[in-house]
């Protein structure tokens, strides 16, 4: 079958023939229909200190997808052959003591698909029956594929208690503008969002921020400071991983406040614990992946309810074959989500053409 | 009255004569039988920048005290007089949004005793009847003293969940120490604690620590994992406001542990929040003074139902004339907590004289 | 002044001449824009046991309302002369260890407005300021006077956890319609409801219920297992008093899930906590009042974000004078919300003549 | 194997020869060390209306237990043969929302060792290898076997806040005097306890309640009332099972209280709600089972810890042919746990001998 591989240590992907994975024991084969880029798909493309740690070449990456069951391994009954599923992207070990309680996402044997196994940038892929995610028939490819990393939005949204109260999303990358329609469908009473790229500014507009504001252009604190008649913001949502949004965001927060931080900083960073958590007794959580599986079922009441609408986060379709072209407009930062098609008969809009 | 006072910027402190206060409307007026010293009335005698930003000179200092009600002011009725009582040093406005939501401890207008207003380390003090809490009759003077010190340990020791739980405590000041027999209280699984004060590791175990160790002579990272079978711990309480000590703490904290934070850094400091924290899923809890009241009623549980006896942690009384004595025991950390009486017949064991 | 007062022990109400109320110490005196009637009223004006056991006539009653600050009584400062304000009913005591740590909603003194004390069905009341609730300029009265009401509503919305969950409302007086419109602010995936009124049926489905069913013609199990694809319901808020909705409602409750009752059974009913509650694992809560003062900001915060629109709730308007025929229309069940204007030309719609 | 079974619907057991198991894929064979008797089994026993419902004859009976694991079935590495596991007697179905959310204790698919399959009264049991809890060498048989029983204790004790609050047990059956330990590990300040068996009022101070009551002999009000000077229980557990007792419970509950239900009533009872639950703003959690498998964890942590000492509630051991005065002793109520053991050479104390 056709794949994209990070053939070999170093920069770039390559789209190669390799075999045609065989579903072992637990496991289901998946016809895949669509696959969506992330920003880690990028770290592995540009091999960043990140990736070199963790990726064996050669591999098959990536790892949003959705796709239709079309064998079943060893001891699988479900979900039946030819239904439509979306994939979770970390397998977890299921026997640890993060595992038996409720917390598996922290798991610490956690394999992850285009990372640590064969990823699903390719015609078809394995995965764990437990990691298939079933979806309603009819459901657009593009959506079916971007859940998992809406599953990172809403994991993040969720954490803090949003109800009511006044929301600052720092960084407008896909994840932070789908966590401002998350906090809108929890009941934030507004949302705010930074980012200094005007086109993820307006997408933000577009998914449900109130006001969005540049601080390569403008003063953020004086911003929301004005916007929230001088009181600041009860939930910060640190989806930028920039320090200096980072302690922006933190000192825009009110006492008692809450922040969720889900970006990466890639490196220590100087902060101020004292005045920014400490004396205004702010509690912090840090966020990876997605509740297993309480994150999805989240997701699936926000879907089916209408609460939140995806549509506008997919901004280009390409044919997995121009997966150059989408990881070059992917890093280009023009864009919302990027999903890719095996089949380009499978689109569920217009195909850009590089 | 005696009293100790700033007696103008900068270093020093000095005994000198003032006016006996007089209760305003709302307030009582204490004659005080003991005071206790804390870390931040260091601060103020040395006149850091943090003290030289909030004190304005003249000010009798202090703020951990208990005594007997003698003077009601206008409309006051209660506590009665001839009534032992401690102090809540926190005067917060009671009508903003964060008093009149449970999380009064975060009052932006918190106005505290021997810092912003006239202190308790004199013979009288004027506060208002709601910061009286009531004690026992016979309580001892040095205990009902300390209590607002220990509502610190014990508002840290209760925010995170400990009932079963590995527990690490990051300096054993006075706070620490009673942290770790307050989460012995609230049935911690283990605790273990760090201090590079071998008298006060000492203190540590006689207050219920399983293990201590002094980062100056063994590695705190090796030692901790020895001592839990290599799992590390769930819960970090960071009293020492040392960088290296809070980095080695989360370090130590499994995934989807939680840390609370009283220690203060005195600055900015490098941290690394992505394997810290979001990595792991961390949830971390900034602490500032007591919950009011939840604490106070915590503290009288812990206190009545002898699940912590606080008698080991008062290791000296002086005289509040010997107050330069008592200020440099207590810069030495040779010592628990450190009592002063105004009135020498009214200490509750054997006075240190200088 | 005029006032609707229960003038002896026994049925029925008049509208008298009383003295004018001055404002005590801590208190203002509000000059009455709007008043709205509850079912408390009605109780009252009926003289059922629940009465007779509390209101000690002469008593002015009714305890909802809003109006114009026009005096201070001694040491009060604030709300400012002038200001339009709510009025919380339940006047608490500030001291005992409820009211201490946050639960002052059930201070065992609470004294409430129109039966343990004189009420607002006045041209003017007296009430603590603690007690006022600054509205925002040019909310219209009838609104500003139903928040008393509306807050039963949130905090029986916002105690169980309603976002992304299917929600069912037993009983659809006043509090249970608006509770439907704040469960759906809250994220709630649908909301389904339940009442033998038609009328209400109505206002039920106008203020956001997905579907709503009479149990005086159809199955209510049968209808709410249909319209959940037989899964039940996560969230039962049980507001009807019924004995009969609240078994159905508990047995369309799902494993785990959670209830809320707000409603009086009056006596005690027969109950199957075995299959209910202990074999689903379902937590109960108990509501009464308005959380002091959280409900407030939450109502705040959904008003001003327009979350909640509560236009359609003020169905009928009447003059004070005209109070029997709007006590009979409240008694009907053919109405929402009914408002009184001690002055018509405070009315904010058109005044029902009788 | 010999095992102890209900042969045919209807009163009575017997001790039969019956196939020993063989572990199916993902099961291992056990070799059973010992067994306790749960009330569940006397009811089996008995076959009072709920057994009748339940179980089909013949069945092997019992449900709590610890043995050797001596035979691995396909699929299956863990835990090791020759390794002391004591066993979760809930199987349950893994993919329910309820099993896939952490609630798996909930789970609709649940199927019961000797209830719904096979249960541990044998020489021999095959279980889910899922089911298996490692015990550490050395641990009593008798403890290993009881800890399923002591899982419902914590679970009850658990869910509730109980760290420095007043508790009131009602019924002391095993569990409930279970629960009066655990509670104590928790924190709580003090713990009362009531029951109509002098014998087991006698246990329950053994393990930790401060003060019993016998509603048969005294008044459980005045008396809970005199020992809390006058405030009731800020917390109550329910183990009873009897209306009048859940009654007297809920009334000495202080308003913001919380109530754990455990207790089964066997048929509707009548209650108070407006008075016991609603104007008192009161929390229940019904109670089933064991949380999958946080409880274990805790329970794990209060053993270890020496929290608890289950050492008193072994108060008899049986051959596990002597199994009809093991049950006649059950049901007689002048006991604790009541172990049996297949072989009695694994007896880890004196066998009684009928």
């Amino acid at each position: 079958m056709r794949a994209v591989v990070k053939p070999a240590p170093g920069p770039g992907l390559a789209l190669v023939d390799v075999p045609t994975p065989r579903p072992g024991r637990g496991e289901v084969l998946i016809e895949v229909k669509a696959s969506s880029i992330c920003g880690t798909d990028l770290h592995i493309r540009n091999w960043d200190p990140w990736a070199a740690d963790r990726v064996v070449p050669p591999r098959v990456i990536g790892h949003e997808t959705c796709g239709v069951v079309i064998a079943h391994g060893e001891g699988v009954a479900d979900p039946p052959l030819g239904s439509l599923v979306s994939v979770e992207s970390h397998v977890v070990c299921g026997v640890c003591v993060l595992c038996r309680t409720g917390r598996g996402h922290l798991c610490e044997q956690t394999s992850i698909f285009g990372v640590h196994r064969d990823g699903v940038f390719a015609e078809y892929v394995a995965a764990p029956a437990v990691n298939c995610w079933p979806d309603p028939p009819g459901m657009p490819y593009s959506i079916a594929s971007l859940q998992e990393n809406f599953g990172n939005a809403v994991h993040t949204a969720s954490t803090p208690a949003v109800a009511g109260r006044k929301v600052l999303v720092t960084g407008c990358g896909p994840v932070g503008v789908m966590a401002i329609a998350a906090v809108r469908a929890l009941g934030a009473r507004t949302v705010l969002a930074s980012d200094i790229s005007e086109y993820r500014l307006n997408l933000a507009r577009a998914m449900g921020a109130a006001a969005t504001f540049n601080p390569a252009r403008e003063d953020l604190y004086a911003g929301v400071m004005a916007a929230t008649d001088g009181d600041g913001v009860d939930v910060l949502l640190e989806m930028s991983g920039v320090a200096a949004a980072a302690d922006q965001g933190f000192r825009l927060l009110r006492p008692g406040g809450e922040a969720a931080l889900l970006g990466l900083f890639s490196r220590p960073i100087e902060f101020d614990f004292d005045n920014r958590i400490v004396f205004k007794g702010v509690t912090v959580h840090g966020i990876v992946g997605r509740r297993l599986w309480a994150t999805w079922y989240q997701m699936r009441a926000m879907l089916r309810s209408r609460a939140v609408d995806l549509t506008p986060m997919v901004t280009h379709r390409f044919a997995l074959d121009d997966f150059e072209a989408a990881f070059a407009l992917m890093a280009s930062g023009q864009c919302g989500k990027v999903v890719m098609f095996p089949n380009p008969a499978d689109a569920d809009g217009p195909l850009t053409t590089p």
